[in-house]
């Protein structure tokens, strides 16, 4: 689900492509998988995208990128693969101060360690510090939901950050862009908010140019849409991840 | 994991007995997957215990024993395989008055509405309500929480029946006895809570002592744990929901 507010990115850097994309919505979320079991699923994912054609793979699932990059990366090799961490890092850094990054992510993210060892090896000065949120997923699939739930939800796992923390708050999980808005009412004013989905984008768009892959901006180019359970909940709740409906729906088996 | 539940019910019932316990935690949660998928699944974990020469199968799910108890039913005649919505609203209509049963659940086994049927089906005029509780599963799973951030998640589903409603409350997902307590400090003492972990354990000994399936009490008898994801995390979560500690669990693949 999270991957959407990737793909609205990607949309917008990319005008002139078609997209190709899988939820994984029958063993949705992979947030709380080990390692082996996310990489196994990536690939079955990606088996599927690839046997479809696409040029490119974009993992837009932080879990994912930090446990599978690499291993698509080789598995697929030539096709470019890109993942949604180093993206995000990168731009984390680019806006960090002394006071350090906050990532917020899911509780396999974080166990993980992926973000904190990119911006460790990006900028070794800055601090980082790494908070799981592990009821922000379901509660972002949830929809629109009652604000003061919401913010209670937000506000928990932002305890001891709030008052005094890092100035950089990087959202290390694809779901999270749906919670800007009160995550910025919740944090100080001078807190900047970074998710990976933009920089992503641009990271792509600047890879694809110079492999001489890109397609000229044209018009008519249309989203193939793929799911692993339930097309209508897809549909349903996936336009508020990507803030466009989506139609047609097809159901694929991993 | 919420069926650790049943099977700590199924082996106060059922002493003599050697349990086989299969979590398919690579593919939790099943509240939110269609109908079909859940039957898919259902049937391949299935097959996982029938294969290890178990001479009877309890889906400790009300998800899937709502949308797979038949076709388990049938796939594998004539093996004994029980559910859990008939005991569990068999336990509650035991207890209804006439301001009937307030069914709380996932978003699949409301939406689907099993309970609603069997409650309504054995008592035509008793009033029945449905409640999804989606966060509630993602939060059981956490382990033992902030207790405020418990109470409020927990308040937040019970709006409009803390202080009249059904004197009858249904747990009709077997994680959410381990809100037992804090379920009962936040409704009215009168309320009654009922779950289905125990009178499925009545109805399993039942049967199959009818059956002459049942083992004499005995020493020694000892369970197997199997999970399709981290055995680690399953065994930390799991104690939470069993109420004891679980070791040696063993990874499949379904």
């Amino acid at each position: 689900m999270g991957g959407l507010t990737v793909l609205a990115a990607l949309q917008r850097s990319l005008p002139g492509e078609e997209f190709v994309y899988l939820g994984d919505t029958a063993r949705l979320p992979y947030g709380t998988k080990s390692a082996t079991t996310v990489r196994r699923y990536a690939a079955q994912a990606a088996q599927q995208l690839v046997a479809r054609g696409v040029k490119a793979l974009v993992i837009a699932c932080n879990t994912a990128s930090a446990f599978a990059l690499a291993h698509l990366q080789e598995k697929f090799s030539p096709l470019p693969v890109f993942g949604v961490v180093a993206p995000g890092a990168q731009a984390a850094i680019a806006r960090a101060d002394s006071s350090g990054v906050l990532v917020l992510a899911t509780q396999s993210t974080i166990a993980g360690g992926a973000y904190q060892r990119a911006l460790t090896q990006m900028a070794p000065h800055v601090p980082v510090y790494g908070r799981a949120c592990p009821l922000w997923v379901t509660l972002a699939e949830q929809g629109p939901q009652d604000a003061n739930l919401t913010r209670t939800l937000l506000s928990h796992y932002l305890r001891g950050f709030v008052e005094q923390g890092p100035r950089t708050v990087l959202l290390g999980c694809t779901h999270f862009p749906v919670f800007r808005d009160e995550l910025e009412n919740l944090l100080d004013p001078d807190v900047q908010i970074v998710d990976s989905a933009a920089t992503t984008a641009a990271v792509v768009a600047q890879e694809m140019a110079a492999l001489g892959l890109l397609c000229e901006k044209r018009t008519g180019a249309s989203n193939v849409y793929l799911a692993t359970d339930g097309a209508a909940r897809f549909a349903q709740v996936g336009r508020h991840f990507l803030g466009n409906e989506i139609s047609d729906v097809e159901l694929v088996d991993l």
